[in-house]
Protein backbone atom coordinates (compact mmCIF):
# COMPACT_ATOMS: atom_id res chain seq x y z
CA UNK A 1 0.00 0.00 0.00
CA UNK A 2 2.52 2.38 -0.82
CA UNK A 3 0.47 4.51 -2.87
CA UNK A 4 -1.03 5.97 0.37
CA UNK A 5 1.97 5.99 2.95
CA UNK A 6 2.24 9.27 4.65
CA UNK A 7 5.09 11.56 5.02
CA UNK A 8 5.98 12.26 8.18
CA UNK A 9 7.17 16.09 9.00
CA UNK A 10 10.04 17.02 10.25
CA UNK A 11 9.47 19.91 13.39
CA UNK A 12 11.76 22.76 13.02
CA UNK A 13 12.16 23.07 16.75
CA UNK A 14 13.68 20.65 19.67
CA UNK A 15 13.00 18.90 22.78
CA UNK A 16 10.06 19.69 25.41
CA UNK A 17 9.54 22.85 22.84
CA UNK A 18 9.07 21.05 20.05
CA UNK A 19 6.51 18.75 21.77
CA UNK A 20 4.10 21.24 23.36
CA UNK A 21 4.33 22.96 19.78
CA UNK A 22 3.84 19.79 18.03
CA UNK A 23 0.49 19.38 20.54
CA UNK A 24 -0.70 22.59 19.70
CA UNK A 25 -0.33 22.34 16.41
CA UNK A 26 -2.14 18.51 16.00
CA UNK A 27 -4.70 20.23 18.86
CA UNK A 28 -5.33 22.96 15.67
CA UNK A 29 -5.61 20.42 12.91
CA UNK A 30 -7.81 17.89 14.57
CA UNK A 31 -9.80 20.81 15.53
CA UNK A 32 -9.57 22.58 11.79
CA UNK A 33 -10.32 18.95 10.16
CA UNK A 34 -13.91 18.40 11.58
CA UNK A 35 -14.72 21.80 11.33
CA UNK A 36 -14.38 21.42 7.20
CA UNK A 37 -16.33 18.56 7.00
CA UNK A 38 -19.42 20.25 9.10
CA UNK A 39 -19.01 23.66 7.57
CA UNK A 40 -16.70 23.65 4.50
CA UNK A 41 -12.79 23.22 4.07
CA UNK A 42 -13.02 27.02 2.47
CA UNK A 43 -15.15 28.26 5.76
CA UNK A 44 -12.23 27.38 8.08
CA UNK A 45 -11.60 30.65 10.26
CA UNK A 46 -8.84 31.28 12.35
CA UNK A 47 -11.04 33.51 14.65
CA UNK A 48 -13.13 30.55 15.60
CA UNK A 49 -10.58 27.99 15.42
CA UNK A 50 -8.94 30.23 18.28
CA UNK A 51 -12.52 30.72 19.81
CA UNK A 52 -12.25 26.85 20.00
CA UNK A 53 -9.31 25.83 21.47
CA UNK A 54 -9.43 28.75 23.54
CA UNK A 55 -6.15 30.52 21.54
CA UNK A 56 -5.43 33.73 20.60
CA UNK A 57 -6.11 34.42 16.63
CA UNK A 58 -2.91 35.47 16.19
CA UNK A 59 -1.49 32.20 18.12
CA UNK A 60 -2.88 30.28 15.54
CA UNK A 61 -1.78 32.18 12.74
CA UNK A 62 1.72 31.57 14.00
CA UNK A 63 1.60 28.11 13.28
CA UNK A 64 0.19 28.33 9.69
CA UNK A 65 1.23 31.95 8.16
CA UNK A 66 -1.76 31.83 5.86
CA UNK A 67 -5.22 30.41 5.65
CA UNK A 68 -4.20 28.28 2.53
CA UNK A 69 -1.09 26.76 4.81
CA UNK A 70 -3.84 25.85 7.45
CA UNK A 71 -5.71 24.38 4.94
CA UNK A 72 -3.00 22.59 3.39
CA UNK A 73 -1.85 20.93 6.04
CA UNK A 74 -5.72 19.87 7.63
CA UNK A 75 -5.44 17.83 4.63
CA UNK A 76 -2.35 16.27 5.28
CA UNK A 77 -4.09 16.16 8.67
CA UNK A 78 -7.09 14.17 7.60
CA UNK A 79 -4.77 12.39 5.19
CA UNK A 80 -2.46 10.69 8.13
CA UNK A 81 -6.56 9.84 10.13
CA UNK A 82 -7.54 8.16 6.89
CA UNK A 83 -4.04 6.05 6.78
CA UNK A 84 -4.19 5.00 10.57
CA UNK A 85 -8.16 4.17 10.73
CA UNK A 86 -8.07 2.49 6.78
CA UNK A 87 -5.16 1.57 5.37
CA UNK A 88 -2.91 0.14 8.46
CA UNK A 89 -5.44 -1.67 9.66
CA UNK A 90 -6.01 -3.61 6.07
CA UNK A 91 -2.49 -4.24 5.77
CA UNK A 92 -2.22 -6.47 8.86
CA UNK A 93 -5.08 -8.45 7.40
CA UNK A 94 -3.66 -11.83 5.40
CA UNK A 95 -2.73 -11.13 1.61
CA UNK A 96 -5.51 -11.73 -1.23
CA UNK A 97 -8.96 -10.59 -0.96
CA UNK A 98 -9.47 -10.77 2.68
CA UNK A 99 -6.99 -7.95 2.85
CA UNK A 100 -9.13 -6.44 0.28
CA UNK A 101 -12.39 -6.54 2.00
CA UNK A 102 -10.72 -5.66 5.53
CA UNK A 103 -9.81 -2.10 3.88
CA UNK A 104 -13.26 -1.53 1.96
CA UNK A 105 -14.87 -2.60 5.11
CA UNK A 106 -12.84 -0.25 7.37
CA UNK A 107 -13.07 2.24 4.72
CA UNK A 108 -17.22 1.82 5.45
CA UNK A 109 -16.32 2.28 9.15
CA UNK A 110 -14.75 5.29 8.96
CA UNK A 111 -17.15 7.16 7.41
CA UNK A 112 -20.02 5.27 9.42
CA UNK A 113 -18.47 5.89 12.73
CA UNK A 114 -17.90 9.60 11.77
CA UNK A 115 -14.42 9.64 12.46
CA UNK A 116 -14.60 13.55 11.20
CA UNK A 117 -18.12 14.83 11.97
CA UNK A 118 -19.06 15.35 9.18
CA UNK A 119 -18.33 12.20 7.70
CA UNK A 120 -15.71 11.18 5.09
CA UNK A 121 -13.13 14.51 4.74
CA UNK A 122 -12.38 14.03 1.44
CA UNK A 123 -15.56 13.68 0.17
CA UNK A 124 -16.62 16.59 1.17
CA UNK A 125 -12.92 18.57 0.49
CA UNK A 126 -12.93 17.18 -3.09
CA UNK A 127 -17.29 17.91 -3.64
CA UNK A 128 -16.26 21.65 -2.36
CA UNK A 129 -13.05 22.20 -4.39
CA UNK A 130 -13.88 20.60 -7.39
CA UNK A 131 -14.58 23.94 -9.14
CA UNK A 132 -11.96 25.87 -7.90
CA UNK A 133 -8.49 25.64 -9.52
CA UNK A 134 -5.59 25.89 -7.29
CA UNK A 135 -2.71 24.26 -4.75
CA UNK A 136 -5.87 22.96 -2.25
CA UNK A 137 -7.80 21.45 -5.36
CA UNK A 138 -4.56 19.90 -6.61
CA UNK A 139 -3.66 18.54 -3.40
CA UNK A 140 -6.94 16.97 -2.59
CA UNK A 141 -7.59 15.86 -6.34
CA UNK A 142 -4.25 14.29 -5.82
CA UNK A 143 -5.12 12.37 -2.36
CA UNK A 144 -8.62 11.19 -3.85
CA UNK A 145 -7.20 9.70 -7.40
CA UNK A 146 -4.41 7.51 -4.68
CA UNK A 147 -7.74 6.47 -2.97
CA UNK A 148 -9.22 4.79 -6.20
CA UNK A 149 -5.56 3.68 -7.04
CA UNK A 150 -5.78 1.85 -3.87
CA UNK A 151 -8.58 0.20 -4.68
CA UNK A 152 -7.69 -0.91 -7.91
CA UNK A 153 -3.66 -2.11 -6.59
CA UNK A 154 -4.94 -3.78 -3.93
CA UNK A 155 -8.01 -6.36 -5.67
CA UNK A 156 -4.96 -6.28 -8.59
CA UNK A 157 -2.95 -7.74 -5.62
CA UNK A 158 -5.12 -9.81 -4.55
CA UNK A 159 -5.98 -11.76 -7.69
CA UNK A 160 -3.93 -15.30 -7.39
CA UNK A 161 -0.39 -14.94 -9.43
CA UNK A 162 -0.74 -13.99 -13.46
CA UNK A 163 -4.25 -13.55 -13.60
CA UNK A 164 -3.81 -9.77 -12.64
CA UNK A 165 -3.50 -9.04 -16.45
CA UNK A 166 -6.25 -11.27 -17.34
CA UNK A 167 -8.76 -9.14 -14.19
CA UNK A 168 -7.46 -5.99 -15.81
CA UNK A 169 -10.63 -4.72 -17.22
CA UNK A 170 -13.44 -5.99 -14.39
CA UNK A 171 -10.82 -5.11 -11.81
CA UNK A 172 -10.98 -1.71 -12.76
CA UNK A 173 -14.77 -1.81 -13.24
CA UNK A 174 -15.52 -3.15 -9.85
CA UNK A 175 -12.97 -0.95 -8.12
CA UNK A 176 -15.29 2.09 -9.26
CA UNK A 177 -18.05 0.32 -8.46
CA UNK A 178 -16.89 -0.09 -4.89
CA UNK A 179 -15.19 3.42 -4.62
CA UNK A 180 -19.20 4.29 -5.73
CA UNK A 181 -20.83 2.40 -3.16
CA UNK A 182 -18.17 3.49 -0.17
CA UNK A 183 -18.50 7.44 -0.82
CA UNK A 184 -22.59 7.58 -1.92
CA UNK A 185 -23.19 6.00 1.22
CA UNK A 186 -21.33 8.23 3.46
CA UNK A 187 -23.34 11.47 1.25
CA UNK A 188 -26.64 9.31 2.30
CA UNK A 189 -25.52 8.90 5.28
CA UNK A 190 -24.75 12.69 5.51
CA UNK A 191 -28.18 13.86 4.26
CA UNK A 192 -30.46 11.22 5.42
CA UNK A 193 -28.82 9.65 8.60
CA UNK A 194 -30.21 6.45 8.00
CA UNK A 195 -27.60 4.19 8.87
CA UNK A 196 -29.12 1.18 7.04
CA UNK A 197 -27.21 2.51 4.14
CA UNK A 198 -23.93 0.50 5.17
CA UNK A 199 -25.88 -2.49 4.69
CA UNK A 200 -26.89 -1.63 1.29
CA UNK A 201 -22.73 -0.20 0.83
CA UNK A 202 -21.92 -3.92 2.06
CA UNK A 203 -24.58 -5.85 -0.24
CA UNK A 204 -22.95 -3.42 -3.27
CA UNK A 205 -19.61 -4.84 -2.33
CA UNK A 206 -20.63 -8.22 -2.27
CA UNK A 207 -21.88 -8.21 -5.69
CA UNK A 208 -19.44 -6.58 -7.13
CA UNK A 209 -16.88 -9.13 -6.24
CA UNK A 210 -18.74 -11.86 -6.69
CA UNK A 211 -18.45 -10.86 -10.61
CA UNK A 212 -14.53 -11.60 -9.83
CA UNK A 213 -15.74 -16.09 -9.72
CA UNK A 214 -14.13 -18.13 -7.48
CA UNK A 215 -11.15 -18.44 -10.38
CA UNK A 216 -9.75 -15.15 -7.90
CA UNK A 217 -9.48 -17.15 -4.75
CA UNK A 218 -6.49 -18.07 -3.42
CA UNK A 219 -7.58 -19.49 -0.22
CA UNK A 220 -10.34 -21.01 1.72
CA UNK A 221 -10.34 -17.11 3.68
CA UNK A 222 -10.80 -15.82 0.39
CA UNK A 223 -13.85 -17.97 -0.50
CA UNK A 224 -15.39 -17.02 2.93
CA UNK A 225 -14.94 -13.38 1.74
CA UNK A 226 -16.85 -14.54 -1.73
CA UNK A 227 -19.46 -15.88 0.00
CA UNK A 228 -21.16 -12.40 1.31
CA UNK A 229 -19.59 -11.94 4.45
CA UNK B 1 -43.16 9.71 -12.14
CA UNK B 2 -45.92 12.10 -10.07
CA UNK B 3 -43.15 12.39 -7.16
CA UNK B 4 -40.91 14.17 -9.49
CA UNK B 5 -43.58 16.84 -10.86
CA UNK B 6 -42.46 20.15 -10.57
CA UNK B 7 -45.35 22.73 -9.39
CA UNK B 8 -45.74 25.81 -11.64
CA UNK B 9 -44.82 29.08 -10.10
CA UNK B 10 -47.72 31.61 -10.71
CA UNK B 11 -46.76 35.17 -10.75
CA UNK B 12 -48.27 38.04 -9.80
CA UNK B 13 -47.94 40.13 -12.60
CA UNK B 14 -49.83 40.10 -15.72
CA UNK B 15 -49.19 41.46 -19.48
CA UNK B 16 -46.03 42.10 -21.11
CA UNK B 17 -44.51 43.53 -17.78
CA UNK B 18 -45.28 39.53 -16.63
CA UNK B 19 -43.14 38.55 -19.37
CA UNK B 20 -40.48 40.84 -18.82
CA UNK B 21 -39.99 40.55 -15.61
CA UNK B 22 -40.83 36.61 -16.17
CA UNK B 23 -37.35 36.27 -18.15
CA UNK B 24 -35.27 38.72 -16.10
CA UNK B 25 -36.64 36.44 -12.48
CA UNK B 26 -35.53 33.04 -15.05
CA UNK B 27 -32.23 34.53 -16.45
CA UNK B 28 -31.38 35.11 -12.66
CA UNK B 29 -31.93 32.33 -11.59
CA UNK B 30 -30.15 30.17 -14.41
CA UNK B 31 -27.31 31.58 -13.91
CA UNK B 32 -27.27 32.02 -10.29
CA UNK B 33 -27.95 27.76 -10.55
CA UNK B 34 -24.50 27.77 -12.79
CA UNK B 35 -22.96 30.08 -10.63
CA UNK B 36 -24.24 27.51 -7.48
CA UNK B 37 -22.70 24.32 -8.90
CA UNK B 38 -19.07 25.65 -9.83
CA UNK B 39 -18.88 28.02 -6.39
CA UNK B 40 -21.22 26.97 -4.47
CA UNK B 41 -24.94 27.59 -3.58
CA UNK B 42 -24.06 29.65 -0.34
CA UNK B 43 -21.00 31.80 -2.02
CA UNK B 44 -23.78 33.05 -4.30
CA UNK B 45 -23.66 36.80 -3.87
CA UNK B 46 -26.19 39.22 -5.27
CA UNK B 47 -22.87 41.82 -6.93
CA UNK B 48 -21.91 39.24 -8.65
CA UNK B 49 -25.01 38.17 -10.23
CA UNK B 50 -25.57 42.09 -11.39
CA UNK B 51 -22.36 42.52 -12.70
CA UNK B 52 -22.49 38.74 -14.54
CA UNK B 53 -26.04 40.63 -15.81
CA UNK B 54 -25.69 43.56 -16.11
CA UNK B 55 -28.03 44.80 -13.47
CA UNK B 56 -28.17 46.74 -10.27
CA UNK B 57 -27.81 44.69 -7.05
CA UNK B 58 -30.70 46.54 -5.80
CA UNK B 59 -32.76 45.33 -9.23
CA UNK B 60 -31.70 41.53 -8.27
CA UNK B 61 -32.42 41.97 -4.54
CA UNK B 62 -35.97 43.55 -5.99
CA UNK B 63 -36.81 40.55 -7.33
CA UNK B 64 -36.22 38.06 -4.26
CA UNK B 65 -35.83 40.06 -1.12
CA UNK B 66 -33.22 38.02 0.25
CA UNK B 67 -30.76 35.45 -0.35
CA UNK B 68 -31.89 32.72 1.03
CA UNK B 69 -35.16 33.25 -0.98
CA UNK B 70 -32.92 33.28 -4.58
CA UNK B 71 -31.37 30.61 -2.92
CA UNK B 72 -34.63 28.28 -2.61
CA UNK B 73 -36.09 29.57 -5.86
CA UNK B 74 -32.51 28.32 -7.40
CA UNK B 75 -33.13 25.29 -6.04
CA UNK B 76 -36.51 25.17 -7.56
CA UNK B 77 -35.56 26.46 -11.14
CA UNK B 78 -32.53 23.59 -11.34
CA UNK B 79 -35.45 21.06 -10.10
CA UNK B 80 -37.26 22.22 -13.37
CA UNK B 81 -34.17 21.93 -15.64
CA UNK B 82 -33.99 18.33 -13.88
CA UNK B 83 -37.39 17.72 -14.87
CA UNK B 84 -37.41 18.96 -18.18
CA UNK B 85 -34.27 17.17 -18.79
CA UNK B 86 -34.79 13.56 -17.49
CA UNK B 87 -38.02 12.57 -16.53
CA UNK B 88 -39.95 14.08 -19.12
CA UNK B 89 -38.06 12.75 -21.59
CA UNK B 90 -38.32 9.34 -19.59
CA UNK B 91 -42.10 9.32 -19.68
CA UNK B 92 -41.96 9.18 -23.42
CA UNK B 93 -40.18 5.76 -23.60
CA UNK B 94 -42.59 2.87 -23.49
CA UNK B 95 -43.54 1.21 -20.08
CA UNK B 96 -41.21 -1.14 -18.12
CA UNK B 97 -37.44 -1.63 -17.83
CA UNK B 98 -37.21 0.36 -20.81
CA UNK B 99 -37.94 3.30 -19.16
CA UNK B 100 -36.49 2.94 -16.29
CA UNK B 101 -33.56 2.69 -18.39
CA UNK B 102 -34.15 5.55 -20.87
CA UNK B 103 -34.11 7.75 -16.65
CA UNK B 104 -31.06 6.54 -16.39
CA UNK B 105 -29.49 7.12 -19.48
CA UNK B 106 -30.95 10.88 -19.60
CA UNK B 107 -29.69 11.51 -15.54
CA UNK B 108 -26.27 10.31 -16.91
CA UNK B 109 -26.58 12.53 -19.98
CA UNK B 110 -27.25 15.37 -17.85
CA UNK B 111 -24.35 15.11 -15.66
CA UNK B 112 -22.06 13.76 -18.48
CA UNK B 113 -23.01 17.08 -21.21
CA UNK B 114 -22.92 19.41 -17.93
CA UNK B 115 -26.33 21.33 -18.34
CA UNK B 116 -24.88 23.35 -15.14
CA UNK B 117 -21.43 24.47 -15.37
CA UNK B 118 -20.31 22.66 -12.23
CA UNK B 119 -22.51 19.11 -12.61
CA UNK B 120 -25.09 18.04 -11.21
CA UNK B 121 -26.83 21.02 -9.23
CA UNK B 122 -28.39 18.69 -6.46
CA UNK B 123 -24.80 16.57 -5.69
CA UNK B 124 -23.06 19.71 -5.36
CA UNK B 125 -25.74 21.32 -3.29
CA UNK B 126 -26.74 18.81 -1.09
CA UNK B 127 -23.14 18.15 0.10
CA UNK B 128 -22.52 21.94 0.62
CA UNK B 129 -25.65 21.93 2.71
CA UNK B 130 -25.55 18.65 4.36
CA UNK B 131 -24.23 19.70 7.33
CA UNK B 132 -26.41 23.11 7.59
CA UNK B 133 -29.51 22.98 9.27
CA UNK B 134 -32.25 24.75 7.75
CA UNK B 135 -34.56 25.61 4.99
CA UNK B 136 -32.58 25.40 2.44
CA UNK B 137 -31.00 22.20 3.58
CA UNK B 138 -34.41 20.98 4.19
CA UNK B 139 -35.23 21.88 0.79
CA UNK B 140 -32.19 20.14 -1.23
CA UNK B 141 -32.61 16.97 0.69
CA UNK B 142 -36.14 16.76 0.56
CA UNK B 143 -35.55 16.72 -3.50
CA UNK B 144 -32.50 14.60 -3.27
CA UNK B 145 -35.05 11.94 -1.26
CA UNK B 146 -37.71 12.11 -4.17
CA UNK B 147 -34.77 11.75 -6.40
CA UNK B 148 -33.84 8.06 -4.96
CA UNK B 149 -37.72 7.25 -4.82
CA UNK B 150 -37.81 8.34 -8.12
CA UNK B 151 -35.12 5.30 -8.97
CA UNK B 152 -37.27 3.17 -6.49
CA UNK B 153 -41.19 3.87 -8.03
CA UNK B 154 -40.09 3.58 -11.55
CA UNK B 155 -38.14 -0.15 -11.20
CA UNK B 156 -41.35 -1.26 -9.21
CA UNK B 157 -43.63 -0.04 -11.68
CA UNK B 158 -41.39 -2.10 -14.23
CA UNK B 159 -41.77 -5.32 -12.49
CA UNK B 160 -44.38 -7.58 -14.31
CA UNK B 161 -47.99 -7.25 -12.50
CA UNK B 162 -47.99 -9.12 -9.17
CA UNK B 163 -43.99 -9.39 -9.12
CA UNK B 164 -43.12 -6.20 -7.50
CA UNK B 165 -43.69 -6.88 -3.91
CA UNK B 166 -41.33 -10.32 -4.20
CA UNK B 167 -38.79 -7.88 -5.87
CA UNK B 168 -39.32 -5.36 -2.71
CA UNK B 169 -35.19 -5.78 -1.56
CA UNK B 170 -33.61 -6.58 -4.95
CA UNK B 171 -35.01 -3.06 -5.96
CA UNK B 172 -34.18 -1.10 -3.01
CA UNK B 173 -30.75 -2.36 -3.46
CA UNK B 174 -30.55 -2.05 -6.98
CA UNK B 175 -31.71 1.71 -7.15
CA UNK B 176 -28.86 2.97 -4.62
CA UNK B 177 -26.41 0.64 -6.24
CA UNK B 178 -27.41 2.79 -9.69
CA UNK B 179 -28.14 5.97 -7.79
CA UNK B 180 -24.58 5.26 -6.47
CA UNK B 181 -23.24 4.96 -9.93
CA UNK B 182 -24.70 8.00 -11.10
CA UNK B 183 -24.19 10.41 -8.56
CA UNK B 184 -20.06 9.04 -8.09
CA UNK B 185 -19.79 9.52 -12.16
CA UNK B 186 -20.82 12.64 -11.55
CA UNK B 187 -18.32 13.55 -9.14
CA UNK B 188 -15.26 11.78 -10.78
CA UNK B 189 -16.27 13.54 -13.55
CA UNK B 190 -15.64 16.55 -12.05
CA UNK B 191 -12.63 16.16 -10.27
CA UNK B 192 -10.72 14.24 -13.12
CA UNK B 193 -12.06 15.43 -16.36
CA UNK B 194 -12.72 11.30 -17.90
CA UNK B 195 -15.45 10.80 -19.59
CA UNK B 196 -14.79 6.83 -19.80
CA UNK B 197 -16.05 6.99 -15.99
CA UNK B 198 -19.74 7.63 -17.64
CA UNK B 199 -19.28 4.41 -20.04
CA UNK B 200 -18.23 2.85 -16.10
CA UNK B 201 -21.36 3.60 -14.66
CA UNK B 202 -23.50 2.28 -17.47
CA UNK B 203 -21.79 -0.67 -17.16
CA UNK B 204 -22.32 -0.75 -13.47
CA UNK B 205 -26.14 0.16 -14.19
CA UNK B 206 -26.00 -3.15 -16.91
CA UNK B 207 -24.80 -5.15 -13.85
CA UNK B 208 -27.01 -4.10 -11.26
CA UNK B 209 -30.30 -4.86 -13.46
CA UNK B 210 -28.71 -8.13 -14.39
CA UNK B 211 -29.74 -9.28 -11.08
CA UNK B 212 -33.22 -8.70 -11.61
CA UNK B 213 -33.23 -12.09 -14.62
CA UNK B 214 -35.23 -12.39 -17.45
CA UNK B 215 -38.89 -13.00 -15.07
CA UNK B 216 -38.41 -9.10 -15.06
CA UNK B 217 -39.19 -8.68 -18.50
CA UNK B 218 -42.50 -7.47 -20.33
CA UNK B 219 -41.30 -7.14 -23.63
CA UNK B 220 -38.81 -7.92 -26.01
CA UNK B 221 -37.55 -4.08 -25.65
CA UNK B 222 -37.18 -5.15 -22.16
CA UNK B 223 -34.98 -8.07 -22.81
CA UNK B 224 -32.81 -6.03 -25.07
CA UNK B 225 -32.29 -3.58 -22.23
CA UNK B 226 -31.27 -6.47 -20.10
CA UNK B 227 -28.84 -7.38 -22.73
CA UNK B 228 -26.35 -4.70 -21.78
CA UNK B 229 -27.80 -1.84 -23.99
Amino acid sequence: MACMRHRKRTTRTVGATASKGARTRTSILERAANLATAKGLDQLSLGELADELGMSKSGIFAHFGSKEQLQLETIDHALSVFVERVVQPARLAPEGLTRFWTLCERWLTYCESEVFSGGCFFAAASVEFENRPGTVRDRITALVARQFLLLETELREAMPEGESTAYDEPIRQIAFEISVAINGANWHYQLFRDPSVFRRARTALAHALDRLSSRACRSENDRAVLQHP
